[in-house]
């Protein structure tokens, strides 16, 4: 074995003697051990910004773009958001011993559900510094050590951060190895993490398809993800011709590059009078370009035709694919077939019908009359956001602390036996 | 491709093109699918019985022992049960649609989420050929289509019985293909369908653990499982000693061979003259062997001493190991050192350890005053048992209808954007 190997198995060793105590740590020591991290990183910052500095410098050196250098950045106030968050999430529920409901059997046993932690979650991310300290402050909430690996640009700026929570954690006496960052940029610390089934119970890969796709290939742990956003947002019979731009505008416009913006909007074929060609011309106002289908093309001048590759197509840009359809049914049919199970909309007034596209559309969020942008753990009232998922196992949608627990049963009986 | 292969991938693809309309189908035609499969078994049990008779000669042919062929025969009794198994899931309450809560944002969204089915199960196991239709029934009722694969002792059984079930689903305008049974005994077949991650959601198998550490290891599928029920009895200070024998007798005789079956008994040395040696001699009573730390063998005469590997072991066998421990804490640690996240249980009249132990020990079910035996689907209420899971990702403990399913976001608006 490697010297690299031989610590990530340590390190993950570590993590999993670390999960005991705290699975089972008072909700105020926890929340105490939050709000010291943010003290701790608020005093720190001249510090974190020389750490950072190094990143910085080394990011510019090797030509990264100015929105990575951005992202990268650790300003005064990008530092004061790392420290709201943290005290933000102190002050969510903690979701650890919550029984979620009881129930009696016949024979008098009282049973129920606990919620209990996972036990150790493995987070691999790239570039934004802050999201060690949001995924490692939603592990420890929920009780849950952390192996945070973040990306090779970033590496100086987190270990000063996860340095910092872990000393506010020994300082709350909860383990300081329950935070743990990978301290090399090695690809074979990755490979390595992936193979710890014994000690991490949960992959979550945070950024884009390849580092996605790579950490699925490689992992002999469960990994909870998405690869795209493939976003709908039908337009239905008698929809209300305002609601529908106003939904399709901000779907789009207000920040084209998430996976909750939209990608392909869908018209009933009797609004292509009604509301298609002023759908079409507000988009295209906001600097939206519009790919359509030949239906479209006659409605909305100025759109280029779609081809078979549109549909399904993640822009993360100002450009939109748009398709006229005669029915609910091909609607569904179409968001089933080019659609990435992430979060569809539909705008109608129908009663029946916004119920059955909440029925029958399988994607993990489902909205009526409202924006895709809201398919977000914070707008959904989660209270955070730890990642999305689009596979049905665990978790389905945005995760928030609730996803990072399971239930074990509980059974309080007085001294019954089996017959 | 050889042909094995190509007939498990269209088998994969038709049921997940088959998942499609069962996922919505309404619960009125699933339960009356279940209602007709069991008049066709019971009609057909003629037929049936020919078939079995088929394996039963083979069966006996290659020597299996009498409690397999038990298992394997669909005695007019065997038969009944599994007709009034898959009535009784009809009468099951419709996990698919519920909406578990609703709450409404800030904005004014109504965010909820609702259960829908998984998809595609695939199931995997071993001889008894009424898994085909309560495997069968349960995946129905929640929505999934289902890839069966038996044990090849049991294959025209399980053919026969498969065939009616899917002949019921296609009288009652459900697609046939939602049930299918893997018709051949080549383990090619189990390979490929193990590598069917696009069409099939989640594997369960069911059988003995070479099975189960197979299907793990080639499974590109998530795989829902237990390997082994190590269960513990604590009989803690000031414990009822009338209880103690009671729940201990009944965790290890009532069925020594099954997984919720009690393996180990630790005592509080408090108790080592007024519970342990009564304890011990009712168990040997029973024609238990006693396997013992040294201060059990100086108080159970009869007891042989216990080894490092004892503790661990599943005997599945009327053989027990004991160890006196000084304190909770020991016996939690014990339990966390030697056990299987199964099941433990505490006896004890003292209220602040019975939440103590509630709480610390992580296993999936954890009792007060009650026998290990109760960590069973129908025991706990869920109505069925589809399995158990030992690990903490989408299930754990029991496995019932509601963890055939997932949950999906539901939204309702009146055209809210983000801001």
């Amino acid at each position: 074995m490697t010297e690299v190997c031989a610590q990530i198995r340590s390190m993950a060793q570590r993590a999993r003697a670390a999960s005991r105590p705290l699975a089972t740590a008072p909700t105020e020591r926890k929340n105490a051990a939050l709000l010291e991290a943010a003290a701790r990183v608020r005093d720190g910052r001249r510090r974190l910004q020389e750490e950072n500095e190094k990143d910085l410098a080394g990011a510019r050196r090797s030509g990264l773009p100015p929105a990575m250098l951005d992202r990268l950045t650790l300003s005064d106030r990008a530092i004061e958001q790392i420290c709201t968050s943290l005290e933000e999430v102190a002050a969510l529920a903690d979701p650890v011993g919550e029984v979620l409901r009881m129930w009696k059997r016949p024979n008098g046993l009282l049973v129920g559900r606990m919620r209990i932690p996972l036990g150790v979650v493995g987070i691999i991310y790239e570039s934004r510094p802050n999201v060690t300290s949001d995924a490692a402050a939603l592990c420890l909430k929920s009780g849950n050590a952390v192996v945070l690996r973040g990306g090779s640009e970033a590496i100086h700026s987190n270990r000063a951060l996860a340095d910092l929570l872990s000393q506010a954690l020994a300082s709350c006496r909860l383990p300081a190895d329950a935070v743990q960052l990978v301290p090399t940029t090695e690809r074979s610390a990755v490979l390595e993490m992936l193979r710890q089934e014994e000690n991490i119970d949960l992959i979550i890969p945070r950024g884009g398809e390849g580092l996605i796709r790579f950490v699925v290939e490689n992992s002999r742990i469960p990994v909870i993800k998405h690869y795209r956003g493939v976003c709908h947002v039908y337009v239905d019979q008698g929809a209300d011709p305002e609601m529908a731009v106003r939904i399709c505008l901000n779907a789009k416009t207000q920040r084209p590059g998430v996976c909750n913006a939209v990608e392909t909007v869908l018209v009933h074929e009797a609004e292509t009078e009604r509301i298609l060609p002023g759908l079409g011309e507000a988009l295209q106002r906001q600097g939206v370009e519009i790919r359509g289908c030949p239906e479209t093309l006659r409605r909305v001048p100025g759109a280029v035709p779609a081809t078979e590759e549109d549909w399904g197509r993640e822009y993360l840009d100002r450009i939109l694919s748009m398709k006229v359809v005669r029915s609910l049914e091909e609607a569904v049919d179409h968001i089933h077939r080019y659609g990435s199970l992430h979060t569809e909309a539909i705008v109608t007034e129908h009663y029946g019908r916004a119920q059955r596209f909440l029925r029958e559309v399988e994607s993990s969020t489902v909205l009526v009359n409202a924006s895709t942008r809201f398919s977000d753990g914070y707008e959904l009232g989660l209270g955070a956001e730890i990642g999305i998922s689009t596979t049905k196992l665990h978790a389905y949608g945005p995760m928030g602390l609730e996803e990072l627990t399971t239930t074990k049963f509980i059974v309080y009986g007085q001294g019954q036996i089996r017959e």
